[in-house]
């Protein structure tokens, strides 16, 4: 029996695999502050009945992330199931009987660079889209941005500031796919109303490097927006200049919850500029989203910041303060919704669909 | 040069295809008041300059179907694009240079025999479905009814009364894709809500056969409603005796118009028993569904019935009366949408997009 | 529980159906003298434990192709497995417990008119193919003839004359994939060395009734070649005709047989021209073959005509006298290869990768 | 403009992307003694007339390899085309006119470690496949063994000693689908008469850092089969021991060869224990590759080894001499076959087919 983890966005360290109680610990990110994804592959072990036990669950970033949490498992790499699970005195425990000789453990099922690259592939070829690279992450990536459509409002999506939360990326593929649908004529009044700018991927970085939250130089992207820099955080300066350059009338940034199991919304009420009208239009994308998806809800979610609070280094807060915009963090559970639960847990396939109705909702607000 | 039919849904007779005019007539459906519906190969003409001209054109069901319509043609039969094609004096033209030697040609792209067969089988797998033979047709095919969810409410959903109008079994494929994917919270809503009656093809034995409107005994079906008979009009008889077991609580009758540039719901306005609950349930599905699809309006369709003067031996109509229920039938164009237009005109892959939004529009309507 | 065959290909005919145990014949050919093909549809017995009783099974025209048989069944009309069947006093008897309320029976898995359109429509874009209507058959449909290649020796590939053996077409499916195939070496060296004339069906007429072995006007296609006439036999005699004008190097009439559970050849041995150099191009190729194809063998199959006795009526043997070239008739069998047996018994895709075969043994001997 | 090579084997160094002169230097494996694979993005050059100069291309491990070659370029990762390219006194240049804002050159079509953990993982699920995990390369990734099969005899078919020759995978890629594939009677043959032990990617290492030869420790795997180390040749150590266990009855070892417009077999001549027998074995498996693929040839290859002088060091020489079996190389063009040329050049679909007629001649060939 033996565990791996040199592949893309892998994450384990063997403490000691001698027995069928294996102990194992979640490799910190960059920066050190941060630890929770894991992704590995176990060899050798088909049949058995194995005991995984990561130590180090305690000492993670949300260790309440891992109560009622089912670990993601996967014999092709392309179906993902949820496995038995448990989180007892800070030890997260696996109990799982390798289908075969190589079987996949993730956190969620992951996004590859590979595939993001094959997702910015397939998606600039269409007719509507232009492709533009808006430079490079530290470790030498392109930052990749599709802008999608020709209408006259800027509306920005970005994904993965925190590259454990590959659902991000899972519900941008199915976004994509949508608005890239020729046959649907919400796609179409979309391209035609505004000029969708997509970052499939903010920290590709931290994504390859099995990170939860960090990039190469340890930077929480999503704490960098108020002074960013080209050497602790050139993905947040590149996209904020960026969006100097276009505007921004709609800004969403979506997310991962470690802990709750619900999709929600966090907006940006405690920056200084709120008003009422910026609560009108959060409200009517709310109700658009809450009808578009029954797998979203608005009763649980996080405590709003107290007016004039908010933490403008963070991606919502400040670009709601900036262009005076709709702007919003998306956040999806590593676990399932609670209301409408599904065997698989969430998914990408349910990922992708929630991507859809945010297309849904966004046609169906009047910005 | 030659031009053949005997396919499922073919349907041409050739006058003279002696020079590049070729002389055409199109067979009118038994019972021999209605015809529209061509559907014809060319073999043998790759590279020539043809003129098409069905010369009984003016005569057909729905003459105004010919202004600004555009043919269907295929060289894979998976692909349908439009044709140059004119209408004058009577008679529909349709200019045409084949790419290779074998050609097909339709009033809009086919869907034959064999893939609703394909369809139902497919559907059917589905856990959450049951099949269910309603009884045979005139020329001995069954009578095919999908059960789809689990929900208290019934709602039937029929398509093709009129088998040339093969956009309603288009319409109806992407709506049964859609309800069967358990990845959308929406289908998973609706399955909970309701239980859904789909009949894909009212009126296969007419759509074999290359009919517009007819059945095999020259029945209008949807003018059978008020008194249907196994002898003249089994497919209704069979349909209404299952509705009055299961209850309607919604009934939609998907058609397609060959007139209008539009897709439009006419509804059960006429019936005796209209009432203004009936008009304010009917208004919110027409809001839902004009939100759900941009190819959907409610500006143009057909006069509504005097108060009291509904033909009830239309679907529709009888339904409304019957159940009292919102019942509706809709229309899609045999063309294009003239609002949001398309070079492939209205297509198999547009009508599968309207049928996603009928459900979202169910799901969003609470009747 | 219904049964019912209003399809493309169906055949039953129900006596009883009211018991558990249903008694059913199969419709005889166009002609009378022959039945063995039958399709049907079962619904509304799902987990009913049945046994469908084929009544007449002992008069059908090869009585020993039911001993050893399995029947083929499919829930989705894509998979088809075979079900456990017995042939007892001359009646068939397959036991079956149906899965779901819609299950399909064939004594081999269909292939459509549909699907042969499909099939001659996607191999008429390649560009090293050009297609041919040769004249039309009975009903009205057309003979179609793809033209693959641009070498200088012609070699005819004919299927189905006999329409119940539906494997041969599946065959000429591989065939055709293989031979268009633009990476496959094979392939194209075959298409520079020769040009393919196939058929992929001889008798769409008879396809489309669910005949055995006959076409519209009850002719057996294989005893009309020595005088077809446009009246009885259209389809033998466009093929010859064109034939004529082409020349033919190498013949192969592709079949099914009933009762043997092998593929084999039968060679045109009995012909007045018969020769050494004959046969020792017939050794060849057959040792090209056995060496392509495991599932293929020489020990079993039909006895050989006695010198100068061949029928010349039979395609394979006017053929080979008419044209002195390579002329065959391959066999497959309608049960399982006895010496490389399968649980899905012969199939779709078995026959599909015989006709890769065929072009590795073509590709392999020098004619 | 940009040029990026952070991804999957990546491999350029910029020197100076200010005009459309482009000057770039292909960056040496680790142990500085070999290059000559290139992999890498422009961005942002649509409709840019650019001439990209790989300026230290003379001093490539195979100069002669850039003679004729034509570079690849490929617009969605999927499809990779040939572009205008010419070697003119040291320097290699490639006129491009980027068709997009986002497009991919390489020396060859790409095969990542993505896609090959995703063969890895589809190919095991086979019912006839155990995977092995042999140990960990250097960069401890996995070393990956298929076992197929489950004959008397071992057949041991390794690929991608070489990372920069990815066409080797890709033929593994066709070998393996090929015999996975139940329908497919040879591939049930030779997995009753053989096993086959399958290593898809040698130097797993080498691939991800864009190397061409060398492995992680600047070792050229396949110099090291006489005295394999694990410091620095791990992955020859652990296949070494691993065919000491199961014994070798054929070996092939599939590369590429920068120069020669050929597919050709280097035999094990000049091992001590070279026979007549041997000898004799591989003329048959010659002739018989010869037949299964008009893209291999005999004519054109490497000059033998004179008897006794074989380097010992070499994957081919090694195993033929331990273990007295047939042991060869087989190297694939970088180029295209001369005689046998396609627009594409040598391609990935290409390579795909020469692994089943690899499958195709151990078939024939009685050793």
């Amino acid at each position: 029996m033996l565990i791996s983890s040199a592949f893309d966005s892998g994450n384990i360290e063997v403490l000691d695999a001698r027995s069928p109680e294996i102990r194992l610990a979640i490799r910190p990110d960059e920066g050190g502050n941060h630890y929770q994804w894991f992704h590995f592959r176990i060899t050798g072990a088909k049949g058995q009945a194995l005991s995984l036990r990561i130590e180090n669950a305690g000492g993670a970033s949300y260790p309440k992330g891992w109560e009622d949490y089912q670990a993601c498992v996967s014999g092709d790499r392309q179906t993902w199931t949820r496995t038995a699970t448990r989180y007892d005195n800070g030890v997260l425990i696996i109990d799982l009987v390798p289908a075969g000789d190589s079987v996949w453990l993730a956190y969620f099922a992951p996004y590859s660079h590979e595939r993001h690259l094959d997702l910015v592939a397939k998606s600039s070829l269409h007719s509507d889209v232009a492709y533009r690279r808006l430079g490079a992450t530290l470790d030498g990536r392109d930052l990749d941005l599709l802008r999608v459509g020709h209408g006259p409002r800027p509306a920005w999506i970005i994904a993965r500031q925190h590259p454990g939360e590959s659902m991000a990326e899972w519900l941008m593929e199915g976004l994509l796919a949508r608005v890239l649908d020729d046959s649907d004529p919400v796609a179409r009044a979309l391209r035609e109303a505004w000029t969708l700018y997509a970052v499939p991927n903010m920290n590709p970085d931290g994504a390859a490097r099995g990170h939860l939250r960090n990039n190469a130089a340890g930077a929480n992207l999503n704490r960098e927006w108020a002074e960013p820099s080209l050497e602790r955080s050139p993905e947040v300066q590149l996209v904020r200049a960026e969006m100097e350059r276009t505007g921004v009338a709609f800004f969403l940034d979506v997310h991962g919850d470690e802990a709750l199991p619900y999709n929600f919304i966090a907006g940006a009420e405690g920056i200084p500029s709120w008003s009422e009208e910026m609560a009108s239009r959060q409200g009517d994308f709310l109700e658009a989203l809450l009808k578009a998806s029954p797998d979203f809800q608005t009763r649980h979610g996080y405590p709003q910041a107290a007016p004039g609070k908010a933490n403008l280094a963070m991606a919502t807060n400040w670009v709601g303060e900036r262009f005076g915009c709709l702007s919003m963090t998306l956040e999806q559970p590593f676990k399932d919704t609670a209301d409408t639960p599904r065997p698989e847990g969430w998914s990408p396939a349910r990922a992708g669909q929630l991507g859809r109705a945010v297309l849904e909702a966004l046609h169906q607000t009047h910005l």
